[in-house]
């Protein structure tokens, strides 16, 4: 930035406010959709799981009227409501997309909100995945201006930007002039929250889902015309200062609609830390060749970057939550288990006797100069025989995105969790041809649970 | 604190689910239903605010069944939008009452959560007042413990601590043990939002409204199960440590039960800065004997505290707002209108030509060694005649806080501005006698405007 007091709110709100349909890149268009099926994915698994459950329980008692869907669940709540519900749906196993240098999970705020809309006014698929687009980006690049810091500090940075992404993606759709989406940035400033404390914890989800709920709230009070102040990012006692340490208010808006962080979203195809990624492919290679019984097995140990050891050298887990972060873990249940999804990292499978068994013979050693999304497996049996597996660049790193018919299965294997999705394949297609859609609305009827799904 | 890590979570949460109502003293509770009267007040007057409508216009749409009375308005609402809608509304004016240490206005967040409950439930008077108190005592030692690095780094402190008053407050109606009320402070912590940018503007009372629903809801969701983490005040990754810079965690704890910081807050006379009580005293006496016309007036000069000169002396006022902190606009106006009440303080009283002409005649002048609650005012006549006041000790400084007639006085004056609201000295007295009161649900038609008001 050359100015000396960039005016970083209205620049980013000029620019939501102006983008025109022709002008977004195919190419975030097409991250846009597959951020939307993963999104799909995630928030069948979660919308079963307990926090979304007593979530869904209490606020049903003061949900408005409103046809917004729930996601996997039959229940019908108002737009506000249903943004929080699936919002924390989606994040709940923290398997949603993820942007690398922030670590936020994006689309989990902001997918919801325009859902929700799309459910009270008519909104084509064009103008969706611009503005899912448009809020993803935001998210990110307000991130990327207090990062590394302000997550470090302990703000669970999903919540606390998301809440961003989902205003300016609902003031999109809503067709906001760019004084009230600074607008709408103030009344998101105004609840932007979310604390890393609460992670492991079913409060984790009530930050999530009031980031996607407040978003959309501080959209639909400045189109009323509820004001806020010049530079809720930027001024002294803006967003930026408040929660970063030496906030790089460049970030926010050098290179806007040339540059696309949209680009950088990642999916995991396993529900753990990205760093087991290599671990678990070269395990499940190993599995597809195995035909010695599991406890045939003297030893397992990993080869990897010094940051696999920091990371995930847990031996003595004991949870499905503390799991994720174990390569002790992740490669037991690979191996006992065969595959490596939720199943795999949850408490039961955790106390599973033949997992704890396994995991006791798992090392992890250091070596420097393997690259981080590459792991060397050696696995010794005890009659002697070895197996070696070198992975390089595990699926789901920036050097091998998922393709998305791996996008695909993965919302195959997690849309199967939620039973009352009947209508998956439909679902997966309403998804690819979003563009073609002249009312997103319809789409939920797919998703929904109940009747309905 | 003696010990190396105390869990200050855990011991505020069961302080107060152990509360016996013999417990709570008498003054204490006093204290409370004083804030109750200076909080109905506050609202009546802030129920008409452009802020107010538009929130209310904004969340009628997706408001659930409920009963849930607004203060001074007709609606009916769900709980949880009533406590975001009345909290907003009782402190749009910054005229509710103040916890001079923290500068939190610990009531507004608080009570509209005990309101909307006791429309829910069956609430009796003094269990209400242990819990309206529990509330502003928990608002402002988490205020405390944080203070002043918080609000100077710019978090708006009302709103940022006063969604853990509101979630202990209903979390004490609700019987939550102390296991459920340290997951309300997750889920709270979770919520805890507002910035010092905002003020000014109606994104103010978003994060404010967003502090008392937050508050609320958290209580609910801990009531039916939803878990936090054990911590989430003092942990690493808690509010205090990420909101504050070090924060001094026994300030939660210390002599709970003994010290009460509720007996700390104070109700301002007149809705500006508290250091222009003294000026606006001395004005108000000189215009009781005053015979001549305003512009024989020659020259006022205050002789304060350096504070008075720092803070007020702001000749060039714009805005309402601004001339909140005004002294050459507080002296004007209160002479030119003979009162000092909320429409003195208005966009129009500033651009009132009788008040801009006042003005230009006032010159503020610091005299080390006045204490900051006294002022000696000269006004000089044209023609040469002096007057001369000395004030000390002025209304609403902790030397000389408002009778319990003075705060009647203000709620009628309030009153009297929500025209729905014509049964205020039922009210008045409802509040004085709240503890004998079985069912405190059924006041809120003495406070809410239409045809129950």
């Amino acid at each position: 930035m050359s100015e000396e007091s960039p005016r970083v709110s209205e620049i980013l709100a000029r620019f939501i406010a102006d983008l025109r349909d022709d002008e977004l890149p195919d190419e975030v268009r097409h991250a846009a959709r597959r951020s939307l099926l993963n999104f799909f994915a995630t928030a069948l698994a979660g919308a079963g799981d307990v926090a979304v459950e007593t979530a869904t329980a209490t606020l049903a008692e003061f949900a408005g009227k409103g046809e917004a869907s729930l996601i996997g669940r039959p229940e019908r709540v108002d737009p506000l409501t249903a943004a929080f519900l699936n919002a924390a749906a989606g994040n709940v196993h923290d398997f949603d997309d993820t942007h690398l240098r922030t670590v936020i999970h994006p689309t989990a705020p902001v997918a919801p909100v325009l859902l929700a809309l799309a459910e009270r006014q008519r909104v084509d698929g064009r103008t969706f995945l611009d503005a899912l687009a448009l809020g993803i980006e935001t998210a990110c690049r307000i991130g990327n201006a207090v990062s590394p810091e302000h997550y470090a500090r302990g703000w669970h940075i999903t919540a606390t930007c998301g809440v961003f992404g989902a205003a300016m993606a609902a003031g999109k759709v809503l067709g906001l002039d760019a004084r009230r989406l600074v607008w709408a940035l103030g009344g998101a400033a105004s609840q932007a929250s979310g604390l890393v404390e609460t992670l492991g914890f079913m409060a984790k989800s009530v930050g999530v889902g009031a980031a996607a709920r407040g978003g959309l709230l501080a959209a639909l009070l400045a189109e009323r015309g509820m004001d806020g102040p010049a530079r809720p990012l930027e001024g002294v006692r803006g967003f930026l200062s408040v929660t970063g340490e030496a906030p790089r208010r460049g970030e926010v808006t050098d290179g806007l609609g040339v540059r696309w962080e949209t680009l950088a979203n990642i999916h995991k195809p396993y529900p753990c830390g990205i760093v087991l990624n290599a671990v678990i492919d070269g395990c499940l290679e190993h599995v597809g060749r195995r035909t010695k019984p599991i406890d045939a097995i003297a030893s397992i140990t990993l080869y990897g970057h010094p940051l696999l050891r920091q990371r995930a050298d847990r031996p003595d887990v004991m949870t499905g939550r503390e799991a994720q972060v174990s390569a002790q873990h992740a490669v037991a249940a690979c191996l006992v288990f065969g595959t490596a999804g939720l199943d795999q990292f949850s408490d039961a499978a955790v106390g599973d006797p033949r997992v704890l068994d396994l995991r006791r013979r798992v090392r992890v050693e250091s070596v420097d100069g393997v690259p981080v999304p590459d792991v060397r497996i050696v696995i010794v049996e005890q009659d002697g025989a070895t197996d070696e597996i070198a992975v390089k660049d595990a699926r789901g790193t920036d050097g091998r995105p998922l393709t998305d018919a791996e996008i695909e299965d993965k919302f195959r294997s997690l849309a199967a969790r939620a039973p009352a999705c009947r209508r998956a394949e439909e679902l997966i297609e309403a998804v690819w041809t979003l563009d073609r859609c002249a009312d997103v609305g319809a789409i939920m009827a797919l998703a929904r649970g109940g009747e309905g799904g």
